[in-house]
């Protein structure tokens, strides 16, 4: 494999994040190039090729982890997934870029980062929200300072419900909107806080709206006690109207700060005829809109993937490891079992032998 | 006693919400006027009385109570004189006013609704948030189906630390924060979803800056959920910096709203020499501020006494009462005994022998 | 006449501007009372009267002026008729409120402004900003020293077209939207200033959209330049989609300040199914929308009314006049000579003769 | 030269502006690569070099056009230096980025441009509001008919006054906020609208504040009528208080937008101790600020740079011209005239002999 040059790289996946980490090579492309893509089913992953001028393309991802050249593998498939292919990725020698949330279980999330570290490849987590440029500001101010000590920090994220079908699936997600979206905020809190230990996880969630759809959680709000005293509030939902909600706040005992990377970024227009698009989840683009601009690097995809190319060439740490995806996964069956007891669990909490962390909320 | 022309009122207290009264009575003058104020602190009743042009000045609020023609006595006294005031105005025949929280134990809740019952009297709960204009305009959405389902209320109540001192004073005040705001969203949310009964609280708490001066918690996150099935969320805080935070958010399944008394409201403004005044609690008003206009009408204060001031001449009912204040004060109850279990409280919940609900929470 | 209690008003109309006038008095009832309303439109009156409570109904506005108890009378009529009207209700001996614009031309403005002088009675100007609450807080600010020297004030109102169709008649409203609304922004910069004298007037007008309605123009632009350096930018238009926009921005050496009647106020709102009102002129209750909350009241109306009625009780000195109207009759005169040369115009500016302000832009 | 890799860059400017050059190409440095800098006072160049790695540095910039191997280079100098800077740089067969405004006189314009072209190099006019990312997506509405017909375009810009101290002095800038600022919305009108011939130009214009400082005025607003009946509002000011404003406002009879890149795209933020970097001309980052994030890439330096480097590379057509430029320096020809007679000036314009644009309005 090539010591320099752009990291070539394989995408396991063709449906929406696939294509956001399609987009994210090509917005930033001096670091890293998409060479292969692999979808299960055939004529997608050549669909998502066309798009973006990807050379090769598999319906089997194994046969695509036999190709010499690539060097680093994203994977953007269902949750249930995650584990196997990353194991499979690291077995081929090749550096693992993983969705979140990490896998289903924890000895999942074990094995897989014992698996990399032996192979010797990066298990890097794609946590996108540590390389959002508004949040990262919230952080750069609150590293220098301006509030003094912190000791809440929010972050609330909810649309109308899951791009994909699988999404509803609890076997193959794991959990409802806490597992798809709260990883999310369990991962920003704990980063925005220098990563403290988490002792205490309270979650109150359900399902109001989409019963006939699912057995998951449609609605969550999740209370985490850290450490260092601080506290994280994360809210999410399926069932917010509108488009997406992606916001934070910052209290400390020295000042606060607001972020809303959607109507807090947005042009607010007002059209009678619509136009091309507005914003993720958005219903339409007639009448009142929030459309955002540059979306995915606003985000942070592209500042994440081109991150994760310049770890694989030792140009920086990883900021957003398998690590990180484990506390999170940890939270998960912890916040799924405060749902289930209504009462605060404290950490580090393990039950083994469960196939997803939902089990632990669900009564069957 | 007069049974028309505008009800006579007398005021206890002088200090900040004494003063909201009195100005309140003065924006909407024509249902009710103050001729009395009552404060034991020798000149401050007086000086009350000077800015409002009230006649009767006393310093024993039970010497007040003997003036025959007074027909309402608003209560702004500490929180542990409230149940006590009531008895006494209830007994004098008067109709009552009283601040929130309605007082400190369940005990007092049930004799203050039992004796102004017994007396003829009305017992009014000053929940202003019943009244203020911003809010009632995404009730009466609500109400007419904008959202379909409400499944989540949102209440938040923050600044930086209360006007009086006897608010730190666990002995007087009940409570730090929770006592303190977390009882106007409790209320918030319960008049806003039609009052269903309560089934949980959880609540979570910490004093995290003002240790030095109270024993009560500074910051409080409280989870209820209602027997619809919706879910109500109150956030409130002394460690808020840059002035008052007030604001709701509602979320149903077709559709959400969100109303800001502050920044929502405000005239963002810059100014380098300053100005006569911005906002309750604003740290200033040189650089960028958020000044608001009409303060308390926006607030729903002069309008929530026009109303009281109506009920008490049989022109409406009363939306506000003593039940609702017990209703607070029963998840204020229960709040302080889940931020001590760390899990939720089934409703109903009582613990009799208290003499303030934080004993419930605070290890002495 | 009565010299005390409430002042008994008479309306002159029954379509948008009446039921303003009429629920104004309602929402404030303490300083006036309505009695008595007249349209000429069989039917109209009467529903007005229904819908307030109002006891008298006329078709013909002059039998109203021969009731003697009416104190008052408010013009809520096409522009063209406020002169004639204002004369009758004069020599009525009775107190005259008009609606802006205060008339056609400036030698009705001089002949009402004598008439009213002569015959002892007060000729008040509808302006309702001198009364918007959020405006006055800006005025309040300035004149307390926070800008220090102001020297722009912007104000900007738009919307989609009118209520009425008379307004597109330009025989009927004397000229297009800045006539309707300019008047407005005229009127209120030279308020906010201190009414300084206004030296130059510069306009640019179009008819953009509505060319198949109406001769008037449908969106301008006004730079007015004032004797003390200030400078006045107003900005009107009828082709601003999504319901009704007001705001102002002040710049002075020392700061600035913005304050937005209904993006600024609104709670922004998402609904599938609609609800009652959202503001004025919103062309849907769906979707996306900013509903605004006590309307009338957040634009001044009903203290609008209550100050006039104080004035015709002596207790407050008129603060909009008849003399506020000429000047800026004298502004819309200048405004469309300018748009029709090219060239700031000077003032004072009188051409006599003409029927309306609109006839120095249109080429016929 | 090279014809492939990046694209070899030199920088003549040392101060606010060049640092701009030199982060954009570093933030985008795929297409082009800083390799040198002038500036002629001593250690200035040495001083960016260092910040940004620049290997050569010169303070004669004539020393560096001697340097083979650099294809494009940088004008960030006094507009008084751009037209002999443009010259001396194709003379030396190298691609020109001019910065904003293009130069002080039309002769000079016409002079750029015919050199650059006779000598085969490209004039590359730097005006980065057509790659700003928010006004970018209000054209991509506008293009895709969101809007229907667009009827008024405004663009704002202020601030509290200039970086460097030749701004104040018209001998080297030409003119005061309307040379300086104004230049930016006449470009973006002419450029959102799909440059159609301006038709006329008004302009007013004062010196409020700053008068002790300069001759040029602090405060301009301008209106262009266009071909295609649209009109361009452009408001620009030195006498913003409260740090940066620039924003865009779009009507069309189907519609509006609004794209505000600081208040509408920042944290609202509140800090006791303050914090590093707010935004462009923060007065300070304690109290209330409206910090921005990834400050360079919303206002598009870098995709502009990356723009240009391309164009050289030939693979992008220049967007951003020395034509582009020649418009915008006739409007300020004519908006300076128009300000003088106070009435709007047409188009052609053109006034022979004038060293500097501010001559026009300037009576000495």
């Amino acid at each position: 494999m090539p010591a320099k040059g752009r990291v070539t790289v394989g995408i396991i996946g063709s449906q929406f994040e696939a294509d956001i980490h399609a987009a994210s090579f090509q917005i930033m492309p001096d670091e890293a190039e998409v060479v292969a893509v692999a979808s299960p089913t055939p004529g997608n992953a050549k669909k998502l090729a066309d798009k973006y001028g990807i050379a090769r393309v598999f319906t089997d991802y194994k046969q695509m982890l036999a190709e010499k050249d690539i060097e680093m593998v994203t994977i953007a498939a269902p949750n249930y997934l995650h584990a196997q292919m990353t194991i499979d990725i690291a077995n081929a020698g090749k550096h693992v870029v993983c969705e979140k949330p990490l896998c289903m279980t924890l000895e999942e999330a074990d094995l897989m980062i014992e698996t990399c570290k032996r192979k010797g490849v990066l298990l890097m987590y794609a946590e996108e929200l540590f390389f959002t440029p508004k949040y990262v500001k919230a952080k750069e101010m609150t590293d220098q300072g301006a509030f003094g000590k912190v000791y809440l920090v929010k972050q609330v994220e909810k649309h109308f419900g899951p791009h994909a079908p699988w999404f509803w699936d609890v076997e193959k997600s794991g959990g409802g909107v806490f597992m798809d979206m709260g990883c999310h905020g369990i991962a920003f809190c704990y980063w925005f806080l220098g990563r403290p230990k988490i002792k205490t996880v309270y979650c109150q969630m359900a399902t109001h709206v989409h019963g006939n759809k699912t057995k998951g959680e449609d609605n969550s709000i999740c209370i985490l006690e850290f450490a260092n005293g601080a506290v994280g509030l994360i809210e999410n939902s399926w069932v917010r109207r509108g488009g997406m909600e992606d916001r934070i706040e910052v209290y400390g005992e020295g000042g606060v700060t607001y972020a809303d990377l959607h109507m807090g970024n947005a042009l607010p227009t007002y059209s009678e005829y619509g136009y091309g698009y507005a914003v993720e989840k958005a219903p339409t683009t007639k009448g009142w809109t929030y459309p955002v601009f540059e979306e995915l690097w606003n985000y942070g995809f592209p500042q994440e993937m081109y991150h994760f190319a310049r770890c694989v060439r030792g140009r920086e740490e990883p900021q957003a490891t398998g690590e990180d995806g484990r506390v999170v996964q940890e939270v998960l069956y912890a916040g799924y079992k405060s749902a289930s007891t209504g009462g605060k669990v404290q950490l580090p909490f393990r039950v083994d032998g469960i196939r997803r962390p939902i089990e632990l909320w669900l009564k069957e």
